[in-house]
């Protein structure tokens, strides 16, 4: 079969905020080949991203990312690794293409397991789809008094892992940060995982960071997520070195597989989080897991979105046992709820996995993206390049 | 004085091919404040760059770029800095945005160096522009023989030195390559400097790459640029290691001053080559300038397009009198001269300079933006976020 059609579905919530909340918005793929239909999401701007699919080509190697997809043969997993490479070299001057391509290619993986009635994580190799650890996401409150609420909160909704994350960490003093971090230890109990993510606040400044580390290690936080710019890998580097107990995470910030990789060999993170969305696909993200096995670190999706998403994001590591956290969009805005008509809910463990059905195992509710869907026109010289398609 | 517009033009030849030849459009960008108005260019695909200023926002930082531009103070060097760690960080998941950012922030330069009636390479701190010498960029000939009549006909137009680039190198054997580098120095002389480009040609292949260096070095080529794809630093710095007299070159794939830095530290390039419209703008540049300084690197421009991009490069070392090398767009597409009304030429030492006037020195010329104009039209839901500006 051949790539018949590529299309793009912006969504977003009626209002959008200055929150740190990625489910606001969403960028929804659908292709079509051979009587068979897929779906992914890009986790990028959408307007961009959708520009990059159709834009004129600029030259030779910046070219727009649908001239690498559309028509082109379907048949296997390595058909779709053949346009991953195209796309990086035929678009390596056009930035947002990574972030385009990442939905497509999602999509391509969810249109070829529905064909071969097959999951995609069957498809990459795994025997089978081990059950996670799902970690709840939160912010820090403003205060020591809101975070503990809001730990003793996520406790009582069973949850065993949970993440906080932004808020006022790195805008005062360490000593005001470690009694954010010991609150969330406090309000968690002293079984539960401890996650903590500073959302890049300490840019590249390896000295200001590692004033944390006594107290994160102290509230026994596993890990200690982008303290800096996600390209910062000498600042990572020399983090790592200054860290006994909690490790780096890091990786959401990848669009190709070896910044992935840089950040394990040259910033010594122990935890790797690839979003599926931005680094190029699911094919990608399986080369980074591979790659993070070899290297003794643990693989960890990065997901706050959809359930399209989250499924599409947890295929890469579905088949390794010991890689057990997951992120899962607790508290995601409705729209990442209701472009999908089933959803991963936890078992009576309270774990989840990637769904025993072909391709990703999510089904987009037409009526749901109808709901959030945004009318996009693009023109140039009058010709129309991108109207929002029937769905 | 406050940033009261940015406009954005995208120009294009009638018809663009699949030719390696970045002058087959521009993004030009016009800023606006206090009276005064500043030009730059985007070495980026236009019509993805500025959906990233425009888009509506998709969380807090996902932030289109004029969310951290419009209406902000521009009094000197310092807020253009500012405003570039805001973009950084508010748009840290719009991908494109380095691209968008690069073109305004030189505009805001041009627009700054107006203002005081001073050269950007004097606010950045240099006492003098130092001639530079430019070489001359072509491809490689399909035959050796072509090879060879391009270099002599590059040596008849009097050029000190030359790029190949692109072409066969890489698809054929290292035998067959090897052909090519001896006909290119033979065509150029003993004396004249060659430069050899390849285009990410190896992607991370090092062993296939490395098969080409003994021919370089018989060629005594000075630099080896672009064997890899501009994120595979491990396969840069295991090459490095099997080079003696000819160094890598790299570095206009570099969105980020780190990703800049990195491939100095870990893929050990002799020469870093940074695009202005691609980076950052000029800040950023300057401060890659400064660390090849402080690791014996040499620091050198990209430039593709018009002598606006040229001029705009050409800052950030202009007053390091000891990076001599200068990329200079030897045969570009008639829009990317034509968009300007004067050229940086060669002295009569065959030797070109960023220029003594202030901002960037290079006035835009309204007739040559008009010529090559293409009309954009961007809306959500029936809102337009972006039409194309008068000029």
């Amino acid at each position: 079969m051949r790539i018949e059609a590529v299309d793009f579905f912006y969504l977003a919530m009626p209002e959008v905020t200055d929150e740190a909340d990625g489910s606001q918005d969403a960028l929804l793929v659908r292709v079509a080949a051979g009587g068979h239909t897929g779906w992914g999401e890009c986790e990028a701007a959408p307007l961009p991203s959708i520009a990059a699919f159709v834009c004129p080509k600029s030259h030779g190697v910046c070219r727009p990312v649908g001239d690498s997809v559309l028509g082109k043969p379907l048949r296997d997993p390595a058909d779709i690794g053949r346009m991953s490479a195209e796309v990086a070299y035929n678009s390596m001057d056009l930035l947002q293409a990574a972030h385009t391509w990442s939905g497509v290619e999602t999509a391509l993986w969810d249109l070829l397991g529905r064909a071969r009635g097959e999951p995609v994580w069957k498809m990459l190799g795994y025997a089978r789809s081990h059950p996670k650890t799902p970690y709840a996401s939160v912010l820090f409150g403003d205060t020591p008094a809101e975070t503990l609420a809001r730990a003793r909160d996520i406790r009582a909704k069973d949850f065993r892992a949970a993440k906080f994350g932004w808020g006022p960490i790195g805008r005062g003093t360490a000593a005001q940060d470690a009694e954010h971090f010991i609150a969330a230890r406090e309000g968690l109990g002293a079984d539960a995982i401890l996650l903590v993510d500073t959302g890049q606040i300490f840019i590249d400044d390896v000295a200001r960071a590692a004033e944390r580390v006594p107290a994160l290690e102290q509230a026994r936080a596993t890990w200690f997520e982008e303290p800096f710019a996600a390209s910062a890998l000498a600042a990572y580097g020399a983090l790592a070195q200054r860290s006994r107990s909690v490790k780096l995470a890091g990786g959401e910030g990848a669009h190709n597989v070896d910044m992935a990789k840089h950040l394990i060999d040259y910033g010594g993170v122990g935890y790797i989080q690839i979003d599926c969305g931005r680094i190029g696909g699911i094919g990608p993200s399986k080369q980074v897991a591979d790659y993070a096995i070899a290297k003794g670190v643990t693989f960890v999706n990065h997901t706050f979105t959809s359930h399209l998403a989250l499924s599409a994001s947890m295929q890469p590591y579905a088949g390794l046992e010991d890689h057990r956290i997951c992120e899962f969009p607790a508290l995601p805005k409705p729209l990442a709820l209701e472009l999908s008509q089933n959803h991963l809910r936890p078992d009576r463990n309270g774990e989840i996995s990637a769904p025993d059905a072909p391709g990703l195992g999510i089904e987009v509710s037409p009526a749901g993206v109808r709901k959030y869907l945004q009318e996009v026109d693009i023109q140039v010289n009058g010709r129309t390049l991108f109207s929002t398609p029937k769905i």
